[in-house]
C-alpha cells in the first residue's frame, strides 16, 4: 500500500508539471496569436483551453483517490490539499489564455495599434512564473516560491505601464479607443496569470511554515512529519 | 469519532456560509463605496479582505484536519475536497472588491461620468449568485447549481453592455477616458466575481455527477454512500 501511494504521489507530480507546461503554453500561444493577429491560433487556445480542462479532472481525480487510498501523513496530505487548488488556478490560467484570444478575434479584422512590447514580456514574465511556482511546489522549495512573490510587483509595473501608454493614445486617437481597451484588457489578464503563479508560490510558502499555523489542530501528527521542504 | 467527524463537518459548513456571507457583503460594500465615492468605505472593503483571509486561513485548516482525522467516506471527502476549491475561490472575490475599492480611491477626486445603474446590477446580481452557489454547496442541491450556471450570462451581458456604453463615451469625450477606463475594469471584476459563483456551483453540479466520473477510481466505496445530493 505505501508503495502504491508513493507511486501514485509521483504520477500526480508529474501530471501536474505537465499541465503546468500546458498552461505556460497557451499563455504564449495565445500572446503570439495576438501579435500575429492570427485567428488560426487563437482557434487552437480554444482547443487547448478544452484539454487543460481535461486534465484539470485528472488531475482533481488523482488527488480524490490519493485521498481516499489511504490517510496521507501531514506533509503528504498537505501536498495534495494544495494540489487541490494549485490545479484550481492552473485550470482558470487557461480561461485567462482564452479571454486573449477572443480579443484576437474582435481585432483581427484591424491593424495592431503598434508593435507590442510590454504585452509579450508580461506574457513571458507570468508564464515563467507559472513553471517556477509550480517546480517549487513540486520540489517542495519554498526559497523560490519566496523570490517568485516579489516578481509579481515586475507584472504588475508593466500592468500599469500598459495602461497609461494606451490611454495616451485613445486621448490622442479616440478612432483607437476599442482596439486600444482591447489591449488594455490583455494586459490584465496577464497580470492575472501573474497573480496565479504568486497564489501557487504562497500555497508552497504557506505549507512550509504550515507548522506554525497547524499549532492549534487537534490531530496533529508526529512533529517530526509535520515538515515541509526537508525531504 | 464518527460524531465528532459529523460536529466538524457541520462547523466547516456554517465557517463557509459565514465567509460566503462576508464575501457578498464585501462586493456590495465596494460597489456602494463606488456609486458615492466614498473613499472611508473603501478603506473599509480593505479591512474586511483581511478578515476574509483569515477566514480562509481557518476553513483550510479544518479541511485538512477533517481529512487527517479519519479517512472521509465517499460523499464526505468529495464534499471537503470542494470545500478546500470553493474556499480559495471566496477568496478571491475579497480581491476583486479590493480591486474595486481601488478604483474608487482613483476615481474620488472627481465626479463619477454618470450615475451607475448596470454596475450596482452586477454587483447584485453576482453577489447573489454567489449566496446561492454556496447555500446549494452546502445543501448539496445539485438543481439550484445547475440553474445558477445559466445565470451567468446575464452578468456577461451587461458586462458588455458596460463595455460598449462607456467606449461610446470616451469617443464622444476624450477627457472622460481615464474614468471610463476605471469603471470598464470595475465591470470586469464583478463579472469574474460571478464566475467564481459559477465555479461553485459547477463543482456542486461536478459532484452530484461524481459517481460517473468516479467510475474509474480504484478505492470506489460502497455505491450506496457515492451519492450526492439525496440525502
Amino acid at each position: 500500500m505505501e508503495r502504491h501511494f508513493e507511486r501514485e504521489l509521483e504520477t500526480l507530480k508529474e501530471r501536474l508539471l505537465l499541465m503546468g507546461g500546458s498552461v505556460e503554453a497557451i499563455v504564449l500561444k495565445a500572446v503570439e496569436a495576438l501579435r500575429r493577429l492570427d485567428t488560426d491560433l487563437a482557434q487552437e487556445v480554444f482547443a487547448d483551453d478544452k484539454v487543460i480542462d481535461r486534465m484539470e479532472l485528472d488531475v482533481d481525480e488523482r488527488c480524490v483517490r490519493l485521498l481516499a487510498l489511504q490517510q496521507p501523513m501531514a506533509r503528504d496530505l498537505r501536498f495534495v490539499t494544495a494540489a487541490l487548488k494549485i490545479n484550481n488556478d492552473l485550470e482558470r490560467v487557461g480561461d485567462h489564455a482564452v479571454n486573449i484570444a477572443g480579443g484576437v478575434l474582435r481585432l483581427a479584422d484591424q491593424p495592431l495599434l503598434k508593435p507590442l512590447v510590454d504585452i509579450p514580456r508580461m506574457a513571458t514574465l507570468s508564464s515563467g512564473m507559472l513553471r517556477e511556482a509550480l517546480d517549487a511546489f513540486v520540489r517542495r522549495d519554498a526559497e523560490t516560491a519566496r523570490r517568485l512573490c516579489a516578481q509579481d510587483d515586475a507584472v504588475d509595473f508593466l500592468n500599469r505601464q500598459v495602461f497609461r501608454e494606451l490611454v495616451s493614445f485613445m486621448i490622442e486617437d479616440p478612432a483607437t479607443i476599442t482596439r486600444a481597451m482591447e489591449l488594455v484588457l490583455v494586459a490584465r489578464n496577464l497580470e492575472r496569470v501573474a497573480d496565479l503563479a504568486t497564489n501557487i508560490a504562497e500555497e508552497v510558502v504557506f505549507i512550509a511554515e504550515a507548522r506554525v499555523i497547524k499549532h492549534h489542530a487537534e490531530a496533529d501528527p508526529p512533529a517530526a512529519d509535520d515538515e515541509f521542504g526537508r525531504s
